[in-house]
Order: structure tokens, then C-alpha cells, then sequence
């Protein structure tokens, strides 16, 4: 159990006063504080809040921890001092689950203990990431290895990190979403190259902070690297997406309240004339006042969705899954935009967050899967219940 | 307790039939079927459900009428049948709460049991309704008795109630919100006259779905049908609006279900075009996503005021209770606007409901305070813990 | 030509007192007056502006009707006055391109001197209406006549009109494009029956203001009485639409312009208490002023169309056409929701016209083909010029 | 006279291709380019298309150069080939018209050649942009001299800049309107001193893509540097707002223009599935048709406006040079969003030039008064057509 107001405040007191540092002069600058920050984490005993105890976690279940990813949301460094960013906690969270024996000492240990990074790379630059099953890399199996070659992009934080799990074609003449494996791949394997980190939204960043390009070149990795069965990648992949999009969600909904109450500190306190405040504007009234009902939806709702993943698993809990997605990315969008149009000229500039979540946040609505896309599931889904099957998408 | 599965069955099977002649023909015509539905209500020991055992009800609690007036929501003639329609059931929580034991026996007693109907007259038209506290109608005091003149509107189901409880100026020289006081005023009265029932949105209604234009001139009453203290009218319309809000809103919540079924069932069974299924389209899959989001968000909204108000007391409920005014009128408006265009040329028609809560509910942005209003009254709020006390609303 | 200025007189001073009979009392109630009227129209020589002049009208160019469909679009029985009203004006452009010398003597004629009334009976209510080559009414060759049979609905008004001119499948075995042709069928043929004036929106209407089920039981035509080629009904069907879809656009405007000038008549002249207008709220001028930018680009975009089609023919406007028809109507729906929200509890009423056109337009996203198809259409031909050739529309 | 057709191929063979050095690598990386492409439009005879012939322009019109400034739009490096980029044009008309002879020899005959670059310096970091009359920056009359101390930011293109035109005080006791003047400062006079190019949307920029932050520490430069009247500075910063708009918004419609063409050939070419393209999706086929309607629409307006402006004076059209500023900007942060979400993945990076303007056109509807007061001031003009006089905005 953390303490909700104790972790605000911690929020706010160590690591919200590090946050200029990381937006001016990127993640390296910031790192050394960083760490700073993530000592104090372990020594309260808050560290990595989801991995279990043995692993230096708490065992904390996915709706208490759902609270946690929000206080954490709301500076864009907060998840990095609790190690619980993604990708790793992803990754973590993926071996963890599903990995042998040897990856739990190889490969997890190390990352939950904060000691390496790591990075999850599937997208491909010539397929569409909205079709998951369509891609072109191949991991050819030469008896005991695999013999990797593709083209991935947005593999955010491979930059400085230990290993990628690839998705990669080992049954290329299987069902679709059968074809493809997740395998482990040690970044400073031969024939692993980062072609560049990608300028993203005015930055190509740096360490965690990143969004490479890889290329593999008949990257040799042992078959035991290979996380569950052959073949089960897709799966794997559709698993990681509940408890990842409560986290997801949870932190967007942090961003959300950070640029809420930025948008009212600044409508409270700048005056537009002598005595006269911002905050006195009626449309400066109404964007607080739909940000403010919006927000409580969208917890609310991801909270729901957290509860019928504990309680009727992540199966019986899709469409919430699915929903949450787009409804709180919308959320997160407007809420943004607002604070930012009432924060005038100081809100384009990066002497606030608000920019930066304004330029990365706008994949909210692109990553895991497009937001059309989660529409057409839930829309599916529901047309199911009467009488409709559609099967090829529109 | 009511079992809410029954419960839906039972609007499903029994009163939803009978909605088509209230739409084609008005509320005169389906009246004596609904009269029999009440008699089933009745017996099936489920009337009234706010009110008390010894009124004929329930004594069911907020939270758990919430999900009552869901269901009943469904179709426009639900809550009469179980007699919980505005204003009827907010001027029977108004005189439980605050009249004297003759109201309860003269006028609430038989209210409660159905034997008659009742409405509340407080817009007046050279007045805007979201100054409340501006009115003209006066209650001069002449000893044992007040005698009121003044011009009310929109009193919705003055046509055929036995008496109105009428907002009146009874000390002009208080301050704003001490000067009206709430009178019972028979319809019967002489100087009392129903104007007409104004022409809305297509359609003058009759008896309980009409709204009127009152004429009251010298109409002469007893002091004692005055509910509660001199000057504490504007408090005690206040006090109603919490309890009443939930109703509303879940009523909403419950259009929304019943236009959203209908959309999914229309796209389920249309068809473009031999085997092409109006459900195939993108448009009509993203009108069904978005709608199914953000009708649960909105109901988590209600449920979450709702339980606020029981836990907390309507005051520290406010901001909850102004937020789901304008975010649920905001939800239902899209959802009715996606479900009539899925609808086509149907959806126009009064062949469904759609076209009915189309019209009728565009007031839902309007009456109880405009929904500009209530953004205002929350985001003040908001900006007095940011330290700005904003006093004139702009 | 036609003196704008004196034109927008003309509709002030004669039409828009006639509007409040016709709103609450409907459109029989409000005929005499609208004939009294016509009488002036011809007097003053505005009479049917784009018939030709051996028609009684003025032979005007679609550019110059343009501004004359919007002056009188500031009332709903403004057309109605100067007999262009759809769907008469269409049928009258139908006609004369494409009528017979018989048809021009005894159908054409009689309907330009506003004499008799037509309808067009195209839509069905088993048939998608955004698919209109799809339907089931029949008119089967029985050598000199066509014994025609089906069920139409929408056929707006029907009620009182001399003839409907029907589009039935006389091509059965053709391609979808080319199977169905136009018949004149006469009102009282036997076989032809209104079955009801469907209640849209509140009010079955009656008379011009209506729209009607009709069915089809063998009635007997003789063949002359179909418009053109054999098979040639959606082709004509198509061209129709061009200069139609102008003079609906137009109209449309001259509603947003009006629906515009009542809500800053309202805002300029309504107290929210002694010496505070409504017009001094800021959501009310921003009310204003997206409407004020809205309307007049609309208009530009619409105007823009109409050159086009005169410069260069239906064929090369054809997304022009398109486009205005989402475009405005979009504008059109928000302007009229925007206007009812600042006259509050007056706007849902039928004191003013805003109801009449919040009801009967919300039609205008739907009629002459979903916007949804009209965006498909579009998007299509651009896609074309990126070399992408959609067949199958999604 | 300039072919726009032979203007959008040059644009497209020589600017385009320069683009991703810009993006990728800076303002300082192109220049070289830059500078090679000045030389070949000076050839052309293309050079600086607004200012007068004997300054090396072409004394092109108003309405003319709007279509100039769409062309040139569609590339972010376009204006600053042709040597009409902001804030540098804006000057140059300012000087032109309101300059003395030696400021046209000293400041303006090098800026409109080319050999220098300016700024604007207006904004203050304490105090509302939206209230232009409200600022610090004092000028202090020491009999032959200015002395200005202030602070500025926001001031564009400071960086290796040769001059400053500076707002400032110099009249501290006249009415609002009336106290400042604009003042040309050299960029190198001592007390002079950029303190940082402001970190704007994840970059701080360089060169003419900068947006500085500014201390004034008692400056002196001679009186003579003052440009028009003491106290007249508000009155000339009005004046550059109407064509400045003019130019800025089909700047806009430009970018906007680009962003389509990129949306549609993404959507035309990118494989969702083998064989199965995304522009088939009706998502994406909405996108297209409302941003073509849309962005059709915003040209008319501004094409409308630029000939309000040449026809009646800018003071007749200050309605439609208010009007478009929010409506344009509008559509640009629509049409570019709705690029983004087509590109996917590549819609976030900066490979295409949609980030850089997803982002630094979000101060589109900020820069220049923000949208919600040019909306209030539109409103407030209608509002006194119909009697109401709004003085204090709300």
C-alpha cells in the first residue's frame, strides 16, 4: 500500500523541481538527479509498485496501482523514478508471466532491480501498425538459433538499452496471427544497429527518451531466447495490452490533472488588466469546467476497466480495454489543448510540461493501436450482440 | 429492492408497447393503458419508489433509485407509469421534506398515491431562468392570506393538476436570494389560469406532457400553504435540485441506452445493398464506439454524484452535481443526433422515440439552469482553491 | 433582376407576420394569406424567377437565384410564395429540360402558374435512400401503358398535388443505373393512395407542408407519361440535383442568416438582471461570432458552386456540389442549435421559427443522400488524383 | 504579375526539396540553400512581390500576393526565399509607409534586399498579449535620446537580426491608446541583449526561426529613430494587422493545402493489408472531404477579405480581418491533425514537415490576440447593429 497524499506530496517536493531540467536539456541532463530520486524510492519502499516482492516490487494488484500510475502521471519523469516506465514494466511484466527460469535471472532481475533498460520492437516502417499481424521481419530457425533480419521503428528507449524483445516471423506459413514469436535480443548483438533515434514531434531525444530505428542483420540469438511458445507472439502481444493500458491510461489521466491545475493556476494569478484575471473570462470558465468533467469521466471509466480486468479477467473485459483507449486520449487532447490556449505564449513555450505532452501525447491516439481502429472492436463487438458479424473491417 | 433485470423486462414487455400511441396520438390517448401499467405497478409492490411505506413507496435510497430511473428512462412514459415523473416527484420530496402535516395530508398524500398530479411554477417569461432569484410574481400579504399576481411559463404539467406550488415574492425588501417564498396554489383557484399550453417543439401536449402559460391574478390563499419559512423559497428549490438531478440524469443515461440499442439494432438489420449491412460502415461503427464510451462514462459520472450526495450531503456534492448537469446533456444530445442519422429518413419520423427525445430533450441543455450556468457555478469553484474568488460571472 | 434590398423588404414586411399562423396553426390555416401574397409576387413581376418568361417567370440565372432563394429562406413559407418551392421547382426544371409538349401544356404549365402542386416520389421505405439505385416499385410495360405498383414514402407534398412524378424500374434486368425511368402518375389514378402524412418530428403537417406514405397498386399510366428515355431515370434523377442542391444551400443560408439575426436580437435586448444583457456573456459572443464566420463562408463556398456549374457544367462542379451539401448543412445545425441555446426556454418553443427549422432540418444531413455518402463521393474523385481508384465505398 | 502555376512548380523543384535539411538540422543548416534559392527568384524577377518596385519588388497588390503567400505556404522555408517571411515583411510595409527618408535609406532599403533581417518586439513576458495597451517597456525622453528599459519576449527572428522596431511607453500619463511608440533599436546597441531563444515547442531554434527573450537596459537611440508620431505606436501596430493577416492566413490556407496533398497521397499509396489501401477507409475518406470543404471554404473567406481590404480600407473590413484569424485557424489545426492521424506513426515524426507545423502553428490561435478575443470583438460590433453597446468585455 503507498499512501496517495504521501506520494503526491513526493511527487511534487522531488521530482516535479527536476522537470525543467529534463525539458531543456533532455534526459541525460536529468539522469543523475534521476537516480537520485529512484534511491529515495526503494529506500520508502515504493519501488516498481507491480513486481512482486521477491523481484523488489510490491505485488501491488492492478486497480491500487491504477491510483499510483496516475499520481506518477503527472510529471513526464515520474514512472522513470519509480521504474515503472515503459517499455520495461511492460517487458517486466511480460517475463515475468511468461518467461523460463534462465530469462528471469538473465533478463528480469536486473531490469525490475532498475539496474538495465530494455525496449519492445514491432512496428515496421513499411506496415501499417494498426494491422499487428503484417510485418516483414523473419527469424529464420538454424537449429538451435534463430537468425534474425528486419527493419523496426519506433522502438522507443532501445537507445541505451540492454535488450529488445523483437517480434519476429517464425511460422511464416501459419494462420496470421500465428506467425510470429517474441524473442529476446541483446542490443549489442551483432548485426543490431540503431540507424538513428527518430526526431519526434521536434526531438530525436536521447536514453529512455527515445524512439529508434533498428535494423537487424542476421542477428544470431540461441532459440531458449524466445519468450513462450513458437508462434504465440501475437498473443503475447494482445496480453501485455490490459494491465499496459490501465497504466497508460492512469498516466494520462495524471497528465490531465497536472494541466488542469496548471490551466487554473494560471487563470487564477495572470491578470489581463490591472484587477482584472484571466480566470474571470466565461471561456476561460468553460474550458475548466468541461476539463474538469471530463477528467472525472475518464478516471472513472479506466477505473471500471481496472476492476473487470481483476475481477472477470482481461477477456471478458475487451470492449473496456477498447473503450478506454480512445475516450481518454480524446480527453487527454482537449484538456491539453485547453490548458495550453489559456496559458496564451507561455503555453507553446517548454518552460511548462504542457508543450512536451502536447507534442508526445499526440501518439496517445496512434500507439497501441489507431483509435479508429479500437472503435471498429468495440463497434464489432457490440454489432455481435445484434445479430451482425462483420468480419472485414470497413 | 427491485430486481433490476425484472424490471427491465417489465418496462420492455408492458410499457414500451404502448409508446407508439403516445407519440402518434398524445398522452390523453394512452392514458387509460397507463393507468392499467400503474395498477401492475402496484401490485407488483414497486411504486413510487423514493417515497416512504407509508406514502404507498419504497423508501428506496438515492443510489439505488439511480438505477430505477436508468430504466425507466428507456421510454418516454416510464416514470409515469411508476409515478416518479417531473415535477410530480420533486414537489412530493419537497412537501416529505418541508410541509406541514396538513400539506402532507391534504395534498401529498393523494399525490403520492397517484390520485392526482401537481406542478411547479417558477420561469417566468420577462425573466431569464438562470437568474433565479429575478422574478416578479408577488405575494402580497394580507393578513391570514397571500394574494399572488404574476406570469409564469414553461410550469410543465399544469394541464389537469390539482394544485401548483407557485414561487412568489413574498418580502421584496430581502436580499435576493431571501425574497420568494413556495406556496401551494390550487389550480382551481379563482384568478388562476392556464394561458395555454405553449406550442413546444412541434407539439402543445396535453396534460402531463405540456408545458403552460399561467396567468396568476389576486389569486387568494391561506397563509399556511406556504412550504416552510418566509424568504426561503430560493433555498429550498435548491435543495430539491440534488435528489432531482440524479433522476434526471440517470432518466438521460437511460434515453441514451434506448437510442443506442436502437442505433446498433438498425445498423445490425439495414441494408445498403443486397448482403451490405448499414453496420459495415466505418461512420456508423465509429458512431457506436464513441456513443457506447461515453454513455458508461456518463452513468459512472451520476453514480459517483449520486453516492457523493448520500455519503457527503448535497453541499459537498455541488461541483459533482453541476458537472453531470452539462456533461450527461452533453452525451445525450450526440448520442440522439448519431442514433436519428443512423436512422435516416426513419429516424425523423415518430416511428421511433428518437425524434420525440430529439426535440423535447434539447431543453435538457436549458432548464434546471442553462448548462453556460453551471459551467460557471463549477469553474469558480474550481478557481477558489487556486486563490481567485470570482464574484460577478462574466 | 431583382432588387435585393427590396426583396428582403418584401419578405420583413408580407411573409415573415404570416410566419407565427403557419407555426402554430400549420400550413391550410396559413393558405389563403400565402395566396394573397403570390398575387403581389406576380404584380410586382417576381413571380417563379428561374422559369422562363413564356411560364411567367423571369428566366433567371442560377448565380442570380442564388441570393433570391436565400432572401427568401428567412421564412419558412417564403419559396412557398414565389412558387419555388421543392418540390415543385425541381420538377418544374425537370419538365421543361426534359417533358414532352404534352407534358409542358398539361403538367408544366398549370404548375409554373402555381395552379397545381406535384410531388416526387423516389424514396422507399424497405431501400436505403443513400443507395438509389436500389428499389422495388415496378412499372410493368403492358404495350401502351405502365401498370406500376410499389411503396414509396417521403413523398413530400403529396398531399393535395396533382400528380407525383414516380420513379419506378421499367428496365428490371438493365444495370443498376439504368433500369428505372420517371412516370407522371395523376394524383386521384386509381390505385394511387396517400396512406398517411407521416408524423416528422411532432406534426404530420398538411397540405405542401407534409410528407407522405404512399402505395401503388397496378396503378395504370399511359406510357407517354414517362420523362425521357426508357432507363433514363437516374441520370435525370442526378441532374436535378445540381441546380437543386443550390437553391437548398441557399435557402439554408437565408435560415442560418435569420436564426443569426434573432440570436443577436435576442442577446442585444434580453436582461439577465437590471442593466446586464445577455450579449455581454462571452460564450454568447463567441455564439456569435463562429456563426457570423460560419454563415459567411458557407455562403462564399455555396456562391463558388453555383459559378462553377454556369462556367462549366453540372459534370466538372460535381465536388463543389458535393461538398456544399455536408458543408453548410453541418453550419446550418450548428447555427440553429447555437440560437436556441441563447433564447433559452423561448427557443425550444414555437414562438419563433427556430424550432420549426431545429426539427425539419435536422433532415438536411440526411435528404438528397446521407452527408456520410456525399463525403465518400468526394473523397473518392480526390483520391482519384493520387491514383487510387476506391471502388467498393467502405 | 507571378504564373502561379510556374510558382508552384518552382516551389516544389527548389523548396521542398531543401525542407528536410530545415527539419531535420535547423535554420542554420539550410541557409546556404536559402540563399542560393534568393538568387534565382531575384532572377526571376519574383523577389519581395509586395514592396514597390524601386526597392527591388514588384508592387504587387493585395489580392494578389494572397494567392503568392498560398504557394509559398506549403513549405515552411517558402516566404523566406522570396524575402516575405514575418516578421520582416510586416516591417518593411510599417517603414514604408510610416518611415522617414532616412530610415528608408538606413533600415528598410537592406531589409527589403535581403541584406539584413529584423524583429518586432511588442510581447511582454508579465503581461497578457491580448491587451496590447498594457505593457512596461518604458522609453524615457532624455532630450535628443530614448533611453528603453524593458523586457520583451516572443520577439521573432531577434536572433542575427539588425534592428528591433520596438514597442514602447513614451507617453506614460495619455490615454492607453495613446501611450506607446514604435522605436527601430539596433540589435548591437549597448543594453541590448538577447537572454535566450526561447525553448518553443521542444526547440529553441536559431536565426530566423527563433523566438527571443529580450532586456532593454537603458538603451539609447536617438529620437529620430522613432517611426511616426510620438504615441502613435498602438495606431501603426493596427495598421500591419490587415494585410499582416492577409498574409498570414493564406500562409495558412497553404500549409493547409500541403498537409491535404500529403494526406491523400498517404492515404492513396500506404497498404493496410496487402491489396487493401487506407483510403479506403471511410474514416480516412471523411478526413479528406471535410478538410477539402473546409480548407475551399477558409480561401473564399480570406480571398474575400483581402478584397474588402483593397476596395473599402482596412477599418471597413475589420470584421473580416477579425473573422478570419479564428476561422482559418481553426481549419489549420483541424486539417493538420486529421494529416497526422492519417500518417500514423510517420505523422509524429519529423520526416514530413507536419510536425513542425502541428506544433508551431498551435500558436496560430494565440499570436496576433487570441482567438477568443478577435470572437469578442467580432461579436461586439454585431451586437452594436443591434443596439447593444458591450463595453466591458466578459
Amino acid at each position: 500500500m503507498i499512501n496517495l497524499d504521501e506520494l503526491n506530496q513526493f511527487v511534487r517536493a522531488e521530482i516535479v523541481p527536476l522537470e525543467q531540467r529534463f525539458l531543456q536539456d533532455g534526459f541525460g541532463a536529468v539522469l543523475p538527479a534521476v537516480e537520485h530520486v529512484r534511491t529515495m524510492v526503494q529506500q520508502r519502499g515504493w519501488w516498481c509498485p507491480p513486481m512482486p516482492v521477491n523481484l523488489g516490487g510490491m505485488g501491488m494488484p492492478l486497480t491500487e496501482f491504477a491510483h499510483v500510475s496516475e499520481a506518477l502521471g503527472r510529471t513526464p519523469i515520474g514512472h522513470v523514478c519509480f521504474n515503472v516506465q515503459a517499455p520495461d514494466i511492460g517487458n517486466m511484466e511480460l517475463l515475468h508471466g511468461h518467461g523460463s527460469t534462465a530469462h528471469h535471472a538473465d533478463w528480469l532481475a536486473p531490469l525490475a532491480a532498475g539496474r538495465t533498460r530494455s525496449c519492445f520492437a514491432m512496428t515496421e516502417p513499411e506496415f501499417a501498425g494498426s494491422n499487428p499481424v503484417h510485418m516483414a521481419t523473419l527469424a529464420r530457425d538454424t537449429g538451435d538459433h534463430y537468425e534474425i533480419t528486419g527493419h523496426k521503428w519506433f522502438t522507443s528507449a532501445a537507445d541505451g538499452a540492454a535488450f529488445a524483445i523483437v517480434m519476429a516471423v517464425t511460422n511464416p506459413d501459419a494462420a496470421p496471427h500465428l506467425r510470429a514469436s517474441q524473442i529476446i535480443v541483446p542490443m549489442d548483438a551483432p548485426g543490431m544497429t540503431i540507424v538513428r533515434n527518430i526526431k519526434v514531434m521536434g526531438e530525436p531525444g536521447e536514453g529512455w527518451a527515445s524512439h529508434a530505428e533498428l535494423l537487424l542483420d542476421r542477428v544470431k540469438v540461441p532459440k531458449t531466447n524466445r519468450i513462450g511458445a513458437e508462434g504465440a507472439g501475437f498473443t503475447l502481444a494482445q496480453e501485455r495490452l490490459g494491465p499496459g493500458r490501465i497504466h497508460h491510461c492512469m498516466r494520462w489521466i495524471g497528465i490531465c490533472e497536472r494541466a488542469y491545475a496548471l490551466m487554473c493556476e494560471r487563470a487564477a494569478t495572470r491578470a489581463l488588466a490591472p484587477g482584472r484575471m484571466l480566470g474571470e473570462k466565461q471561456s476561460v470558465q468553460h474550458a475548466i469546467a468541461d476539463s474538469r468533467a471530463e477528467i472525472s469521466a475518464a478516471r472513472l471509466l479506466v477505473l471500471d476497466a481496472a476492476e473487470k480486468i481483476e475481477k472477470r479477467g482481461q477477456r471478458e473485459a475487451r470492449i473496456e480495454i477498447g473503450m478506454i483507449k480512445y475516450f481518454v486520449a480524446g480527453v487527454l487532447q482537449r484538456v491539453l489543448d485547453r490548458a495550453i490556449q489559456v496559458h496564451g505564449a507561455l503555453g507553446v513555450t517548454d518552460d511548462t510540461p504542457l508543450s512536451y505532452w502536447y507534442r508526445h501525447e499526440r501518439a496517445a491516439r496512434i500507439y497501441d493501436g489507431a483509435d479508429e481502429v479500437h472503435k471498429n472492436v468495440v463497434a464489432r463487438h457490440e454489432l455481435r450482440k445484434f445479430g451482425l458479424d462483420v468480419r472485414s473491417e470497413a
